[in-house]
């Protein structure tokens, strides 16, 4: 690349305002992370799609460039030629604002536009979004902005994908491709779990504020809860060992119907990537195949096993507003976990090696989703936008439950205490487990 | 029949106690209420089977008695011969506690046991059930009658579930039959729709007392709610064609993101039972087909297409703690749409023909179920009992919506303010309806 | 049935002329006979139907009438008014040329038409039938006898259908009713099998002459063959549970593949009907559960396995020119097997005590239908006939094999030494086996 | 690649005997072809499978090159290590004896091994395989040779794979790649069709001599035809736009049963890869799209819809016997269609402008496989072999057509007139024609 790329980090000063400056920085940080990301791979492995849930790298970066070019440069530079024309059939993810496209299931099968045209049209992009934001009357500037930076969150929400189909599409692959290798550091122990008590009553949950946040975080409003006690930890690999061990997988008094009727069906045995071998309990990571870790946070359970176990252990899942409450009253110190610019890919667990205080709560942030037992859905006085920014999130409040926190693939600026991340309830490819709660 | 026959309303008056007796009586009502249910149909039509939802009139049959015989006589009972063994795996519907069962979409390919035998069945358990009361020692009445209790409340859901797949098998049927015929007339308009305030804070629901209660209506609990404003009567048919009419089905705007799917795959146009013909628009009724009544509340949609029309309208509906208080608060006068007992098997909509007065809710119960917005989830501090019994209501919650009312074919008597029903978003062969509902 | 029925045997004679009163004779024996068959069933028996490929013997006994009212009485009565228009969607199998009818899988759904009005279309259409017969313009009688011997053979079709359709639904319920109650006779053991030669060469096969066939037997021609021989007997179960022993249905060396995809998917590891027990392996037949009988013919095999046995033994199937003219070459002294007018709806075997002769071909009709190593194609110089009769045979000359010989379900006069019947590969509920071959 | 390698044309002089020479001739050139094959493809599409039916070009380069390594040289070096053992089960296509292997509809979810990898495989292969025939002992050089020249076959199958492949995954593409560009030549009119007349009576079909052949076309053997004609050239596009323009895709009287289901449930209308466009037909090549030709012989059709024109036409399909017979009676002058060595990779139709000889047969080899109206079955006397080289053709003979004549895609020195093509009655994706016949 060539240090006149806009992708450059050092590229030459911009000679736009400082406004500007900043945002055509930020826009391309957050580019450029992307093509960091692609690093790792060969030519091949931007081509595939192991299931329907996961999409070809290929795809993402190109769909991610699409979202650019259709909901801004559409809008500011109406006469101007799209790059081409067939890449808004291709690279539509489910905007039925934007007509047709292609099948989801069948992403894998497209070989063209290939990998060096993505990349083109990626670049073509972005020359023309900097271009864009050097030059758009200073009256424009507010709406370009509020689009932008939905369109890096949306960014970073593919960064998180990348990661986890990458996953799943090497996991599904005989010779266990290796994404990232570096050695493996055991996890520490946590401290002794305990159950950390909340006060009930009326307590707001919510966004507020000038931060950007989705629409699905608004309105602010007023919640009713009882007193309540979380876990002050993720539930570990070695919990999980001893649920499995108990053979909750064959009892079916511990599942939702929905979820048992999964059980059978797909013969869950396990958390995905989870082998049985001969050496043992070993999971699939981006690093490789390696002996499960005791003292790591299980991941990629679906809501149907974070609900399993915490009825096996006589305890429940957080609702989400538990969660944001619990989360902000220890607002002044959370101890994350690891988030994508970790460059971990993995749930690294407890960080500390002194015990923190007692009542700190571990994790809250960061190494994985935490299912609750909350459906999502609106909150109380919530607007779904007009048009196909309304289909962001609005159209997906049905048949899918909230997950808080962040992952070790979530890139640390995107997530914050009101984030509600939403998945069906049988999904498991995403770095997702569980933190008990129960009542006071 | 003879006069002997326990299911005999005029039998010869019982000797037991008056608390026994008023048991036995109980008892006796509501299994007679099932069998009468049975008068119009033909033999044929206890057998079968449209879809897997539904299940044949023979089984409801044998499935209810097989409860009292499962869960009461074995308990009480253990060491007497069960009727047929066999039966166990016949009519078990989906309690795993119990064992194997037939895969309930085979319901409908099983000609034995014949009617006659069932009835059989259904009779002998009957004899044994009431000699259970006469004689139990006294110290067991209360346990006895706990589960007697919960036995007729399940028969009472099946007598629902009875006549609704009636519906459906005999809407499938090219010959249209008609399960209990009569004069049609014509619903009365409402008065005029109007948005009804109620003020938020925090308010209780859920079951307390006495009473019998479903354990998924406990706890009571408090919710914080903001004010909110809701129609004073259903969406009818006459609105619901206008909604048809502005292509509402060919507009992705309105939809969830699952309900447009099913829109597409199931090519729905209309409400279940509505079709287009020369003449215009008719429903199919368990009294024939008929043209479409403008004035009656609109019944037979999913809650996708609840939503999308209340997306269409510009409101949306409400949440089932926001329904339980707005119908608490007007328990003094409730304008009742028809139950099962009023044999219409049709919702009836206004009845009143002097206007009630403003701010009046009409037909909060009875005539159909109003989808809510709210998930099927637990309520705060709910616990799922141990054993069969736990498998009732706390196995299904996921993935389900809550409903509201009570329907025209509901035993009256069945219903509460706290009573929560619950069905997949996309199901459509219950009476079910809409109530709008706004932002105050 | 008043003396009067047109179903009566002993009816008041007929004042038709000979030739017409043999007509009236053949079609009332033939009907009586379907009406026979239904005697033993239970109301409900009529209406269910297992899997798409059997239908409910409702249907059979409507479809069966339908034939005469459309073939016939819609072409010499075009003015008469249908007994029901609705029974053409209902009663329609596989017409094309007659428009839309009921989807197959579906026909276990309808419990309208009742067995009562379908006895009572039944009993219309014969009495039209009968007097069409006594009326109608003597130039029409050729043309009328001719449509109304294939009325009669489909019939007769059908009652074949009518047994093995029961059996199928019978054995899929868990009651395990019983058709027909009788001792279980233990089979003979067959004389040593031992392999008959015929002398290969060009030769004739198909249908010539004037007494009825299907127009798939047609035209006779010649072939060439090689020479041959043919067990003189019909595979046995006994040999068959030596296969099973041997591990056949895990050794994929036997099988063809689609075959082999079958029994993985399907879970083959035996013959249809057959139940491994605590007592060893069981079988269910139309008289209930009873032990394998190591000397009687195995039934309810598919091509697939057919074929997997004889690549097991060494041998192969015969073509079904072989198998004509092996037993033409035997017309003198067929050793017959068991046909419907026996009443025992299961193969019986061998019915000699005393060895006949070296060289006598055992069971060639009747038993059991055998599975030959030929496609069901046309034979050279087929016309397959215009219209909706065109249909009967020829459109489904695709993807299935050729079976010969009659079963214990086959009325006796239906079969000859030309007979084609075909089934898919996979297709077990038949009354199916294998005769093996060898080159000579 | 470097000039001593074995895939180079114009590699260092071999000093194997001539006999072992010419064996590494073949070996090289049949190996380069595959190579050459790949030339127009980008990395990208090597990856990709768009149906079960075809196979990533990555998989057929591995495939062939695994054929090698497991039936030559794990049998003459049975202690020499593999090259990568688990390409053993990624490249194993059908061969159960030979253990688990990759399921075929994920052959495209598999990004490694990478084409660098798959080509080294390769390499490393070819020259094992060479330098076995240098070194081998004389003795083992005729067992060598009989599975070299299997190999080179196998090989030769899957080169006319890889383009019929390679076309699928292009056509579904909304870029519509393009294989290979080059300008398009107009097809000449044949001379008018004739129905050439051939003598019945018995006639041998089949491989007999020393050249290569597969198993299933032996033993040569004897058959009786009755007199037939064939039509001296394929059917055409224009002919087949006549089928379509008569609504034949609408007229069940044409159709097989089975077939018809297919054109209702794929919604066919016309050839695969036919496209009704503003500008009328066209239809997608390896070349693009470009105008149906009237004067092309039609390609891309099912047995269906071969049987069903034949039908239409008044005609028949004729069978594999009468096929072979007239192709050999007119051996001295085959007037040939295009072949895989011509590279135009389209049906060429007509070669000559001056008109042949009365009674001359256009095109039966090259340009079209032809669709026969025979059953893919096994002559008589064919011994399937034991193990894996068993599995070869045997274990496919059931539910599928035989093809006869070669492609244009097939290599020229792969077909005979003895040669048996055999696919499902449903596929499309080969370039499959027809050819009429009717009775003399």
């Amino acid at each position: 690349m060539s240090p006149q790329s806009p992708l450059s980090k050092s590229g030459p000063p911009s000679t736009a305002s400082p406004e500007r400056s900043q945002l055509i920085d930020r826009y391309r940080d957050v580019r450029r992370l992307s093509e960091e990301l692609c690093r790792p791979l060969e030519v091949e492995d931007y081509v595939i799609q192991t299931i329907e849930d996961v999409s070809p790298p290929k795809w993402h970066i190109g769909h991610t460039t699409w979202f650019f070019e259709q909901v801004i440069l559409e809008r500011f530079e109406p006469n101007l030629k799209r790059h081409d024309d067939r890449y808004f059939f291709v690279f539509n993810s489910y905007y039925e604002s934007f007509g047709e496209r292609i099948v989801q299931a069948n992403r894998g099968t497209l070989s063209r536009p290939t990998l060096d045209d993505v990349m083109a049209y990626r670049q073509a992009v972005d020359e023309r979004v900097v271009r864009l934001i050097e030059t758009l009357d200073p009256g424009d500037i507010p709406a370009l902005t509020e689009l932008l930076i939905l369109g890096l969150n949306h960014e970073q929400q593919h960064q998180e994908l990348f990661v986890t189909d990458i996953k799943h599409n090497f996991a599904a692959n005989p010779l266990r491709p290796i994404y990232l290798a570096g050695e493996h550091r055991p996890a520490l122990p946590y401290p002794e779990a305990e159950f950390v008590q909340f006060e009930g009553g009326v307590h707001e949950i919510g966004h507020h504020g000038d931060q950007f946040a989705y629409d699905n975080e608004s309105p602010r409003h007023r919640v009713y809860l009882n007193d309540f006690r979380l876990s002050s930890r993720p539930v570990t690999c070695g919990e999980y060992l001893d649920f499995i061990n108990d053979n909750a997988y064959s009892d079916h008094r511990f599942w939702l119907s929905s979820g048992w009727d999964f059980v059978r069906q797909e013969n869950w045995k396990a958390p995905l990537y989870w082998l049985h071998t001969d050496d043992g309990w070993q999971v699939m990571t981006l690093g490789g195949l390696k002996p499960i870790d005791p003292n790591e946070p299980v991941v990629h359970v679906s809501y149907y096993e974070a609900a399993a176990f915490a009825r096996w252990a006589g305890k429940r899942l957080p609702t989400e507003a538990e969660w944001e409450i619990a989360a902000r009253a220890q607002n002044a110190s959370p101890v994350d976990g690891a988030f994508l610019d970790d460059r971990v890919f993995h749930p690294v667990g407890c960080r500390i090696q002194t015990p923190a205080e007692s009542g700190t709560l571990h994790g809250m942030l960061g190494d994985l989703w935490e299912w609750t037992g909350s459906a999502y859905l609106p909150y109380p006085g919530y607007l779904q936008a007009a048009g196909a920014l309304g289909e962001y999130n609005g159209k997906f409040m049905s048949g899918q439950m909230v997950l808080r926190g962040g992952s070790c693939a979530t890139p640390r600026d995107h997530v914050r205490l009101t984030y509600r991340n939403f998945f069906q309830p049988e999904k498991r490819w995403q770095f997702s487990g569980l933190r008990l709660a129960e009542d006071a």
